[in-house]
């Protein structure tokens, strides 16, 4: 196996690839060398900037130079040390329409200059196609793809099988499992860059979500195209491990500079929010008193250390199992990034299957989007479905959260207690804890240690959404545990009626008794608690 | 006046403050100097990170130094040629309860030293205090600030009140209202440390509100002990010009790692995810074989770099108007940030009051947290204050917001314009076309290409309180504006029924007629138009 997964969040992962050329680390970027145009030369790419690899065009090599790299082989022609990639000319006849070579003569080519990981030559689907047109792609990439393992002859190079299919999930969801069933070393997701430039990151993330269902999950998969650090983040989160892109160059041509929240016109600039080395030299000012040429190996090499910047935040916060946050934080640097993450939570299920259920980290939740996580998809199916009450308990006591954790050594807790003691341990044996608690839910007291039940924190007051999902919480939880009756003590300062409703409704379908407390400034907390025992009391002679 | 506002965005502003040891450009970070352990030269912070300033606090130089930086003077005595701040022993009467010398002493040592801006010696409030204690330490600050102006002498320095109450917001609303009276050059707000330390910036942000409120605008505001580059964006949207802090100090002396996002400890770190000189000259792992002192400068290095990088990019977002899009990515990086974010709607008209109306930026719109935002308080105020319709208007028109802006210009408005061609002449004159958009609410056709109308992105799906502030406002317009009918146009997917049923109920209490067409997928847009066309001619020929 060529790749291994060392560590991993969410659908994220830090892996090695192992090539001819040396292993590498995921996620990666690679820079799109282009041999006739390039601002910086592909080995400072490496040993300045630390990327290990790059990709060029296979196609367009041949066309152009022809057997020179054949005769000085891939890595000596780039003058480039590290591992190399090159695409197959199929982005070519996405934009022209056909290709001069057919796959034969390209793979022919890819594996004459020993290039480390190589690409058939696929159909891209395109964006604004039919549903008909799109599965003549899908169709084609596949007949293609079966093809070429009989066309393949070198052993120590890595195939990647394109995921077609477009913005047809259907299709795409085909192609995967077509394409996964062969023995490609890596997949790809193909030709996202119209999808990309019309910012429909929410249809993006579908379609990656859709290939990361059908392909095998231990290999790994490429974004073609993908070269904004703004949505690196987001890309790896959902199970992208591999990029390429000239984006750094293109954009430094159009005097346009990344960064990870977004790009600036080098013009709109008074400040450089960065503290590259070229930042650090420069300001704004005197870098538009240099040529057009000097600028643009400035925003070049300014944009590749943003790249790479952000790749190593990324696998930083995968070691500390936070891609979530990191990921929440970079959707907001544009709304089509945040409409991508809203998607998340049609794929829920699939996101808690491979994410890791115990981290070390504090788990930080702030907008209903983090509903999607799989901390809380995981606690939610372990509650319901593998959970029972102790056996003696027949009164469920509802508490609101507090902002001490764990709930059972805050100081509202320790006056439960003292209220149990007074109340006789014939009926307190009988009463049941939980905390009603955003975003998780219901949390029985004897739980509340559980990662991540005692480190999170929320962001206060609570969301209309995420109040929504509490209710729905308490609800399935009171219908399913066998208790004779629930009282409920509400905090209406963050819960407004919400839980209580909730609480009310089921308990008059399931036909148990239901005691809501209302804490609400006027009352003092002696007289709530005197209200509780009341409540409780009353509860547990009938 | 010393302080000249240059570009402002929320109640944030880029400055020019002026100092009799020249002009600084605020926002702006004093690093703390502590002259007996230093870990960066202070010669060094201005030359090579570009801090244009610095503090030390002055009741330790007269207490350790004596007369030694009498007779050298600051600067001299610092090694530094830029502008210099002390502060005057306030914080120690609140760790230790009392100070060696009083405030005439304390004056009389800041004006013999030289200092550029002195702070008086002020009696801070501090955090676990009740009101009746809170109300002492105002007064007596307050007596102290009086007593101030008859101990000065030297017309040269710049002189700083600070604001007090601690988290009782009406003893600070009193403070600043008392403090804001005298003739200071700069205000500050007392000692936040301790509500910092308790990471409620809720109440921070109350505290910020409350006082900039009470002291006159064009003074600058001083955030004491604030040195966190993940809170200088919030702090700076809500009005502090100025922060000193010894953080990137302590931090480092701890191991600590400090980002706009958060802190690591250097132990936890694979990555540095961070291009600043040093970060791209070690790994975490090379850095963990030095020795504890190189480690701590390499960290307060690395600390300072965060801090002065964060200020860039606060100063660029000012310049682009976009504080907003960068406080609220921000305050994703810890939940209490965005708790303290959730807070600015309480204060929405203050933020209105200063905010320019017009920007030349994109408005992004994420979460409900941005219907704080000015330029939304400011379109609702317009709106519904100024704006009439047409006076031939009778039947109003209700449209849901169209992907393409200005919306007028959209396919979807083609095929209503095509309509109204079919309905007669002196029937569409009749009707009145606005759309309802998240975030604004209602927008007639002819507004819409005002800012931001048409230079707005949402994330979608809207969120629930987002949809609920667009009823409301459907509901506010309807009611106000002369109709005779309303037809409405809804987009089942976007908006559920919610903006139907707040348009239908606004009628009925109005008296008027309503119509609803519901577009879903079953329907052909033919159809649709249909439908429209019905229910017009309907309510016009009533």
């Amino acid at each position: 196996m060529s790749f291994e997964v060392k560590e991993k969040d969410l659908l994220g992962r830090i892996g090695k690839l192992k090539t001819k050329s040396g292993t590498i680390e995921t996620p990666l970027l690679f820079p799109v060398i282009n041999p006739s145009v390039q601002p910086v030369l592909p080995q400072r790419l490496k040993d300045v900037f630390g990327f290990e690899a790059v990709i060029t065009n296979a196609y367009i090599l041949k066309k152009r130079y022809q057997n020179k790299p054949i005769e000085e082989g891939l890595h000596k022609f780039l003058k480039f040390n590290g591992a190399t990639m090159t695409d197959s000319g199929a982005y070519q006849i996405l934009v022209y329409g056909d290709v001069e070579y057919n796959q034969k003569e390209i793979v022919a080519y890819e594996e004459s200059i020993g290039t480390d990981i190589a690409t058939i030559l696929d159909i891209p689907t395109g964006w604004r196609v039919t549903k008909e047109q799109a599965e003549i792609t899908v169709a084609e990439t596949h007949r293609r793809a079966k093809e070429f393992f009989n066309l393949k002859t070198r052993k120590d190079m890595l195939w990647v099988g394109p995921v077609q299919g477009g913005k047809h999930l259907d299709l795409v969801a085909d192609s995967a499992k077509e394409m996964g069933s062969l023995p490609f070393d890596i997949h790809a997701l193909g030709s996202p860059t119209e999808v990309m430039e019309n910012y429909r990151y929410d249809v993006l993330a579908e379609m990656i979500l859709t290939a990361k269902k059908g392909i095998p999950i231990e290999r790994p998969l490429h974004l073609f195209g993908a070269g904004h650090p703004s949505m690196f983040a987001i890309a790896v989160s959902l199970g992208c491990d591999l990029f390429d892109s000239a984006a750094y160059a293109l954009y430094a041509r159009e005097g346009r500079y990344m960064t990870e929240n977004g790009t600036w016109r080098i013009q709109e600039m008074d400040y450089f929010p960065c503290t590259c080395p070229n930042c650090t030299s420069e300001t704004p000012k005197s870098l538009m008193t240099k040529s057009a040429k000097e600028r643009t190996v400035f925003l070049a090499e300014h944009n590749l250390w943003a790249c790479i910047s952000e790749l190593k935040r990324i696998k930083q916060a995968i070691r500390d199992g936070r891609l979530w946050e990191l990921t929440e934080m970079r959707a907001h640097a544009h709304p089509a990034l945040l409409s991508a993450l809203k998607r998340v939570k049609n794929h829920k299920d699939f996101l808690e299957t491979f994410n890791p259920s115990i981290k070390n980290s504090g788990f930080f939740y702030f907008n209903p989007e983090g509903l999607a996580r799989p901390e809380i998809t995981h606690y939610k199916n372990r509650l319901l479905n593998r959970y029972t009450p102790p056996t003696n308990a027949k009164a469920l006591l509802l508490l609101p959260q507090t902002r001490n954790k764990p709930f059972h050594k805050s100081p509202e807790m320790k006056k439960i207690r003292q209220l149990l003691r007074t109340i006789g341990s014939n009926y307190a044996e009988q009463i049941h804890i939980a905390v009603f608690c955003a975003p998780f839910g219901i949390v029985p007291l004897e739980l509340d240690e559980i990662y991540p039940l005692s480190q999170h924190e929320t962001a206060r007051p609570f969301d209309r959404e995420t109040i929504e999902y509490i209710a729905e919480q308490t609800t399935a939880y009171i219908k399913q545990m066998p208790y004779n009756s629930v009282t409920i003590l509400n905090d209406q300062k963050l819960w407004n009626k919400h839980i209580t409703i909730a609480a009310k409704d089921a308990c008059t379908e399931k036909g148990i008794m239901f005691e809501a407390i209302e804490a609400n400034k006027e009352e003092s907390n002696k007289q709530l608690i005197t209200n509780l025992k009341a409540a409780l009391l009353k509860q547990l002679s009938n």
